[in-house]
């Protein structure tokens, strides 16, 4: 099962700055081989169920390690069944809508 | 690693009402041994993460095979390595904040 | 326009302890007036869309003047306009088909 | 008070696909004036709380007007008052990070 899904880690108890912890799990996801792209928001992130979760789990663990005592995150994440859609696919298909002024 | 999670499951493409879905995510949870609560725009979840995530992609799995074909959910998760802490905790440390008149 | 929406306000630079902000929060809301529920992580809250959106925003106000230089809030908000929606008429939608064991 | 938010809206019980509306919203937030950034699951915005708030409220509107019975909402929004920070100040902090292989 395929799943598209965007990713805010916040770490709790470490003060105002937390960029080093979001650049951590930038790179635990990069090393993981996923697909990704960084927003001002999160982190948008396509691939197996599994492998995906893999790296979340692991972003917790190690920004633990860091010393955080607290993490909450915000999680959304997609999958269908009906046919295989990229995170290019997906804003293409708005953008297409966009450039082409339709909007009904 | 213990989690507290918050989910909220939404069908897409089965029309507007979801309930049926919902309640099948509930049963799916209730099953696993996971305490949790439904509260009107998601369920608590706390458990062991992985038996927690096992769960949520059960969910995603069962509502699929249900006829959607499309599943756009939302998280919520908090861990923390500090003390241990239930969803009871958690809230009666606010309650007990309220009912105290404490606001500093 | 009326609607149902699932707040949780996480305040940032404040410490691993957030539960008297999440306490004044609550004041207000029900200050405000709105019919609100809190759980283990959130609080549902309904009523139309500028006044619940007017307390969202005194929450932000007041966490601040409390101290919190940062704050990171999720928010789920449902709006419709086939029938009208109540908190509790969602969640008996669910809890009936539980009860009745209806899985289609 | 400016705000950083992170809007996904999700139309139900219009089919599977749902970029038309998403279109819709992104125009809402373009003639708003707003600094905006779409994102495989989102919408970064950037303004003062009521304006941004206004767009939110108006991309419900108008997507109801187009059809859909029922819209359910995810939204991340900071605020802060430690300093001004915009939506590239955000990514920059991390990038830097990353950059420079800063671990701790």
């Amino acid at each position: 099962m395929n799943v598209l899904l965007d990713l805010c880690v916040v770490p709790i108890g470490v003060g105002i700055s937390v960029s080093k912890y979001i650049a951590a799990c930038e790179r635990i996801i990069n090393e993981a081989g996923l697909k990704h792209e960084m927003h001002m928001y999160g982190t948008n992130i396509e691939g197996e169920w599994d492998d995906v979760m893999a790296a979340v789990k692991k972003c917790h663990q190690v920004v633990h390690e860091m010393g955080a005592p607290r993490i909450s995150t915000t999680i959304r994440l997609g999958t269908r069944v009906d046919k295989t859609q990229t995170m290019e696919d997906k804003l293409k298909s708005v953008k297409k809508k966009l450039s082409n002024n339709v909007s009904d």
